[in-house]
């Protein structure tokens, strides 16, 4: 593996070597213990945790002591709503919805409209407020408990946000945000008061009902330098430090570095009709199959680079037809037309009952908005 | 005059050399053209513009070419509450007052809780909250017409206050910030983030009623740099350039440097009590007496440095009267025991008044609130 990546809030360059990731930015390796315990709660283990999908984590056990003891957490997800939701947005909300539906937890998830305003450019903060209504309704789609779930649009619900964010701002230096996200003199005040905001949602339900709630963070791991800050300065606060659990990236189309993202290179929205779907990935990924089908035949493929079984391993939950792909692959019995059909197949599936859900899902969304 | 002073929003020491002011923050100083064309809209100077203590502005010109075409300004004005209200708080607000009056426009007053829980290491935003509405009360004890005059307090008023800051401070880089307030790397991100929310009710009501409306801020000096930053970065979000117009400091007791303040030695406060306001003034009102009774009535009192006389220039409105004492001190006809007695009177008479107000200030307070 090369050591030339860079994984930051806003971009995710090269092939992300985890094991490095998890010694620099200081997370811990699920373990096989913590996988038990989980499993006890939960009943099983949902396939991103036996996939290490999700990987990394901090305070699990501390959590998991006090959900034993009685202590229920609550989850705390978000994105930032600069364009349409692609299926790397789903990983997190996937897993969240499992721990949600699993330990019956409240939970918030975060639409940061005003960070994505002061981070690009081009976006007013009426572009990125619209996208996160629609965002918003992409993810109540996965089937969220509209009971249970509390949307924060940042720009909607700063009366509560920004007198706790100022709070975190207090004990934060412009050195530490400096440091964490390299930000610099030409930054502008918004993006290095931002991370602030980022944080009250970690505390906020315990604000709200004036006692300790612990929380878990459910994230793909290039937000854990927003969440280290949290860590930080939220006993400072008299609160608990918030548990988080880290997920890898759906690596794009083209090949496995970096993660899919809509500014770089080819992603698949949610909103792709069955036939884009197909057309993107018989076209553009990348494949891990031999140059000619008789080579391929004889020698099999690589599912380490090839993306649609690589893809497969996020969005196809039963291990034994894993399993199976992966062998026939490997073999040289599958071509790589057949593994992309599958994953096209998939794919499509997957996302027509996500377009269903979604038109119920829009009258959740205004029910399920935290508004001032 | 020493040129060893330093006037920040959140620090004055020193003797301030105003003409030297003038030209390190550009604004202008007012001339009797543009004193004549108030006199013209108002029907009379106040007695703050015939004596200087309003003595520079931005903009003014523009303004009031716009008010002669029909175009309304409202002004805006606001304190940091990090403590009681005092005489020197005052200023700016009498001031105001007098414009509002005069023409008849709509009036912002921001208190700056955030701001004060920002800086202040030792206070929380409780209390900074809590003595916002207390200034409130003070500030209304002055006889604003409370269907015209509306409160932002800025930790209750953030869902309006927040989305609009972030605007200004995606035009803000830290850069500037530092340069023009002196912050640095171990500033806290809030108070780099801060001016941002000061900049907000210089255009809010444009934003509120959908059209560019001119505003005018009455300010003592030391807030300038805020507003500079804020005349800067408006018209590219195209609203207009806000005007301004600066007082000097109502100097400490103490003596003529620096400005009265409750961090630095004593200050007379709305609540005290006619024996405590006899008491400081006969104590600390630093005096441009003669040593002696015998050599004051030969030489004379200097008013240039006596605190009494420079307090009856900001509390004494009639300018036969103030000229009278200034004469009669400064022969020595009159001691520094007569000249103080005369500031003691003055000062409780106009405090009586202001105690029997805020009794019913206290209500119109709870009107004018603006809440999200």
């Amino acid at each position: 593996m090369t050591s030339d990546f860079k994984v930051t809030p806003w971009e995710t360059t090269g092939e992300v070597d985890y094991e490095r990731l998890i010694k620099d930015f200081g997370v811990e390796k699920i373990t096989d213990t913590l996988l038990k315990k989980i499993e006890k709660h939960a009943g099983e283990l949902h396939y991103f945790l036996r996939r290490k999908i999700f990987f990394a984590h901090r305070d699990m056990n501390w959590l998991l002591e006090k959900y034993e003891k009685g202590e229920k957490f609550f989850l705390y997800t978000g994105r930032g709503p600069s364009g349409k939701t692609h299926l790397g947005h789903l990983v997190p909300y996937i897993f969240t919805k499992w721990i949600q539906d699993k330990f019956d937890v409240e939970l918030y998830y975060q639409l940061t409209d005003d960070e994505k305003f002061l981070f690009k450019q081009d976006m007013s903060l009426e572009d990125t407020n619209s996208l996160a209504y629609e965002n918003a309704k992409d993810f109540m789609a996965l089937g969220f408990n509209p009971k249970k779930t509390h949307i924060i649009i940042d720009s909607e619900y700063s009366g509560k946000l920004y007198p706790q964010a100022i709070k975190v701002a207090k004990k934060l230096t412009f050195s530490t945000v400096k440091s964490v996200f390299g930000l610099n003199d030409s930054s502008n005040v918004g993006q290095i008061f931002f991370t602030t905001i980022q944080a009250v949602p970690a505390f906020l339900p315990s604000v709200l009902k004036g006692k300790n709630i612990p929380c878990l963070i459910p994230h793909a791991i290039d937000q854990d330098p927003h969440f280290r800050i949290t860590r930080d300065i939220l006993p400072k606060l008299g609160y608990y430090k918030p548990a988080s659990i880290q997920s890898v990236f759906l690596p794009p189309l083209e090949g496995i570095a970096g993660k899919m993202s809509s500014s770089e290179g080819q992603a698949v929205y949610l909103t792709d009709s069955p036939n884009e779907v197909r057309k993107k990935i018989m076209k553009y990924a990348f494949s891990g199959g031999k140059d000619t089908v008789e080579e391929h035949r004889k020698k099999g493929g690589n599912t380490d680079i090839d993306i649609s079984y690589q893809w497969l391993r996020f969005f196809e939950p039963d291990d034994r037809k894993l399993a199976n792909i992966k062998e026939k692959y490997e073999s040289g019995q599958m071509l790589t037309g057949e593994i992309k059909q599958i994953l096209v197949d998939k794919i499509n599936k997957f996302l027509e009952v996500l377009k269903k859900n979604r038109e119920k899902a829009e009258k959740s969304v205004e029910k399920c908005i935290l508004r001032d």
